[in-house]
C-alpha cells in the first residue's frame, strides 16, 4: 500500500544529532520512498493528516520474554529467588503451546499500543513466539531460552536450528530467528562454546543475559577465578555479534572488553530496579563505545512493556547515578530506544531511523495533550513528556497496525479474553 | 450533588494495609455518605457504573511550582546553576499575572487528567495560582515563595498575611494558604524565625526546601558549621509543622531530628534525578517514622505533572538503591501519594483516603487497557502498570472535575492557546 504521511514533524538523526524537520513521508512496497515533499507522481492510497504530531522511527525493545505478561502483577515485592524458584518456575512449568501464544498477543497488544515496532524475545516456544509475530504483523526476533546447567528441557540446539530453518526472514523479513544461551551461570563453557557456534553457522546473533545480580558476579569469581564477562571473553563468545541484557555489575575491564568485540548492552532499567539489582553504568559504557540499547525485559518484572518509559528513565536515573544533570539527554535515550536497538540487533541497515530506502516502521505521536504545552523542544518531550497513550499511529513494513489507538490486526477483546482462559486453568493447576 | 458510584474495586486502608473491596460509594454534600453497599433510601442525581474499574483516593502532589509549566522543555539537559540563572530566572522574571494564571491552568489540566486532586504550590502570584484553584474546582495549598538572602521581591510576610486571610479556606475550605520560606540557603536565621512566627500565628503549615544539593549541604556546614537540618531545627523551625521538599542529602542525625519534631518529607524523583541531585534515602527515612508523601516539583525539572510516575518511580527506584526488591512496596507508594500527602499537608482528618465522612476526593481508574491483564494484583497494578491515560473519572469535593477523560471546568482549547500567547510574549521580551 502508498501511504502518504502529510506535514509532520519529523525525527530525524543526522551526523550523530536528532533534529525535527517538517516533512511528508511517503512509503511504499513497505519501505520510506521519500522524507521531504512528496513528488507529484506520488499517488497515495491512504493519506495521514499529521500536522502537529511527531513522525518518529518505531521503538524497538531489545530485551524481552514476552509470554511472562500471563505472569504480569503475580509475584511482586519479593526477593529474587523466592520470586523465581517459588513463583514463576512452577507456572511457567505448566504453561502449554496456547498460553504462550495469547501471552504473547497480551503483549504485542501492548507493545503496539506504547510504540514498539520490534522487539528481542527470549523464551520458550519460540516457534509459537514467531507465529504470534506472523499474525500481528509486528516485527521481531525470537529464540528459546538454552540452558544446559539449570532445567533441561531446552538444552537441544537442533530445536533451534529448526525454528531458525522455519521462521528466519519468514513474513517479507519481518522475523528472524537469534540463539539464546540464557547467561554465563546456566551454561557451561562447551555448552556456550556450541551455542556460539551455532550462530555463527547458522550467521545470527547471540542473545545472552550478562552480571544482571551482584551475586552472578561473585559466584563466578568463586568458581572460575574471572568475571562473567571476562569467562564469556575468553570461551570467544564475543566473536559472534553478541547482545547482552542487563550488564549491570561490570568492572572497567569487562567494559573495555565488551568495547573491543562490540558487545551490544541492552539496558533493562526497570527491571534491574525492581528487583533490586541497581543501575547498569550506562554513562561509562558509552564513553567507552559500547553501543547501548533499550528494553523492557518480561512483565513479571516490570511490569509493563512500555518503552516510553524505559526512555524517562534512561534519561533520569543515568543523571542521578552520575550526579551530572547532562548524563544521558533526552537525544541520546530517544537514539537508545530506536537506531542503537537496531544496531544491537544488526538491523541498522534496515530499520531504526527514518531514512529513504529503510523498512517503513514508523510511529506517530499526538503532542495535544496539555503534557506536551508549551512546545520548546520537541526532542526534549519525548523523554521527558511523552506516554504510551500518545501514540496515535503505529505502521511497521508499511502496513498500518494501530490508527488512532483502534488496533487493527489484533482482536484485543478476544485476546484478553483467551488471557483470562489461560490464567484460570494454570492457577488450578498449581 | 448526590452520586452513586456503583460497584468499583475501592482500595482502602486498613491497619495500615492496603485493600481493594467491591463497593458502591455514595457522595454526598461533598463528602463519603457511605462505602459499602448503597443504602436503598439513596437517591443519586448521578450513577456512574464503575464495574472492574479501581476508585482510589485522589493524588495529592505535595511539592509544586504550578506556573512554572509555561517553561517545560524550555532548559533541559543542562547544569543547575546555568539551568537557573541564565534560563529560568531571566523569563520568571518577566512573567505578569496573566501569564501565572495560564501556566497555573495549564498544570491544574494536566493534574485532574493524570488523577491528582490536591496539590501544594510554592510560587510568586500565590494569589493567582488560588485564583486557578477556585475557578477550575481543585483543591490544593499556596503560597509565596519568600526569601530575604536573593530575590527580594517576596521579602515581605505582610503580603503573605494578605494572600492567607483573602485566600485561606475559602471555595468551601478547598484552598489553604501555607507558609514558604524557600530554603535555608537562601533565608537568613531572623528571617526564617519570622516565618516560623507567622505560620504559628496564622495557625498553617511551613513549606520550604531542604538539602536538595551536595552543595547546599557543604556550603552550610562552611558558612554556619551545620547541615540545613540541624541548623533549622536549632532556630526552631521545626516546632510549626513543616513539609520539606527533596531531603536527598541527610545525616542520621538530621534524620533523627525529623522524626523526633514530626517533619514530612516531600519526596520528588524525577526532579532529584534530573536536576542530578540523587536519591533520598526513604527507605531509612521510613524506618524512622517519618512521614514521606511524593511530588512532582516544577514541569521545568520533571517535565511533567503525572503523580503516576512519581508513584513509579518511588516503588522502583528505593529497591535499586538499597539493592532489596522488598523496599517501598506498591502499597506504600501508593500511599505516599494518598493519605501521607494529606498528613503531610495537614488535611489527613478530610482528604487522603476513602472513608464515610471524608471530602469526596475520589478518582476511577480503568483497567481495561491490555497493560492491566492479567488482573492478579490491583495494588501491584497500581505502582507497576496504570498510567495518567488511565484514570477515567476525577471528582473533588463531591463535584466531577473529569468525566471519561473529559475536564468538564476547563476549556483546554482555551487554555492551550492563552498559553501560547504568553510564551510569544515572553520569548520576545528577553
Amino acid at each position: 500500500m502508498k501511504i502518504l504521511i502529510r506535514g509532520a514533524n519529523v525525527l530525524l538523526f543526522e551526523n550523530e544529532e536528532a533534529v525535527i524537520k517538517e516533512a511528508d513521508i511517503a512509503i511504499q512496497d513497505g519501505r520510506i520512498k521519500s522524507v521531504g515533499s512528496a513528488s507529484a507522481d506520488f499517488s497515495p492510497e491512504k493519506t495521514i493528516d499529521a500536522k502537529g504530531m511527531i513522525a518518529m522511527p518505531g521503538l524497538i525493545n531489545t530485551h524481552t520474554h514476552i509470554p511472562m505478561s500471563l505472569l504480569r502483577n503475580y509475584a511482586d515485592d519479593m526477593a529474587f529467588w523466592e520470586w523465581l524458584q517459588e513463583k514463576v518456575w512452577p507456572i511457567e512449568a505448566k504453561m502449554n503451546e496456547e498460553d504462550i501464544y495469547w501471552g504473547s498477543m497480551l503483549s504485542i497488544s501492548e507493545l503496539i499500543m506504547s510504540g514498539t515496532t520490534c522487539f528481542n524475545d527470549m523464551y520458550r516456544f519460540a516457534d509459537v513466539v514467531a507465529k504470534s509475530m506472523a499474525d500481528t504483523g509486528i516485527r521481531g526476533a525470537v529464540s528459546n531460552t538454552l540452558f544446559d546447567m539449570m532445567r533441561n528441557e531446552d538444552r537441544d540446539f537442533e530445536r533451534a536450528i529448526e525454528i531458525h530453518r522455519q521462521w528466519h526472514g519468514a513474513s517479507n523479513g519481518r522475523i528472524s530467528t537469534f540463539i539464546s544461551p540464557h547467561a554465563p551461570y546456566t551454561c557451561s563453557d562447551d555448552y556456550l562454546k556450541g551455542a556460539a557456534e551455532t550462530a555463527k553457522r547458522l550467521g545470527v546473533p547471540l542473545h545472552t543475559h550478562i552480571s544482571e545480580s551482584t551475586r552472578e558476579v561473585e559466584e563466578s569469581i568463586r568458581d572460575f577465578g574471572k568475571s562473567p564477562v571476562q569467562r564469556l571473553y575468553d570461551i570467544g563468545l564475543f566473536d559472534v555479534h553478541t547482545m547482552a541484557a542487563h550488564c549491570v555489575h561490570l568492572s572497567d575491564d569487562d567494559m573495555e572488553m565488551m568495547s573491543e568485540k562490540g558487545v551490544s548492552v541492552l539496558n533493562n532499567p526497570t527491571s534491574n530496579l525492581k528487583l533490586g539489582n541497581g543501575f547498569a553504568p550506562i554513562s561509562r559504557l558509552m564513553e567507552k563505545g559500547v553501543n547501548v540499547s533499550l528494553g523492557t525485559d518480561g512483565a513479571c518484572s516490570n511490569n509493563n512493556q512500555d518503552m516510553f518509559e524505559e526512555i524517562n528513565l534512561a534519561a533520569l536515573i543515568n543523571k542521578g547515578v552520575t550526579g551530572d544533570p547532562l548524563a544521558v539527554p533526552s537525544k541520546t535515550a530517544v537514539k537508545m530506544a530506536t537506531i542503537n536497538g537496531a544496531k544491537a540487533m544488526g538491523l541498522e541497515k534496515s530499520i531504526g531511523s527514518i531514512e529513504e530506502g529503510k523498512k517503513a516502521d514508523i510511529i506517530l505521536i499526538d503532542t495535544e495533550e496539555p503534557h506536551f504545552y508549551p512546545k520548546y523542544n520537541l526532542i526534549s518531550s519525548l523523554s521527558y513528556c511523552a506516554k504510551a497513550s500518545d501514540v496515535d499511529t503505529v505502521i511497521v513494513d508499511g502496513k498500518i497496525l494501530m490508527e488512532k489507538r483502534v488496533l487493527t490486526t489484533i482482536d484485543i477483546e478476544m485476546v484478553k479474553s483467551k488471557v483470562n482462559d489461560s490464567v484460570k486453568r494454570l492457577m488450578s493447576s498449581i
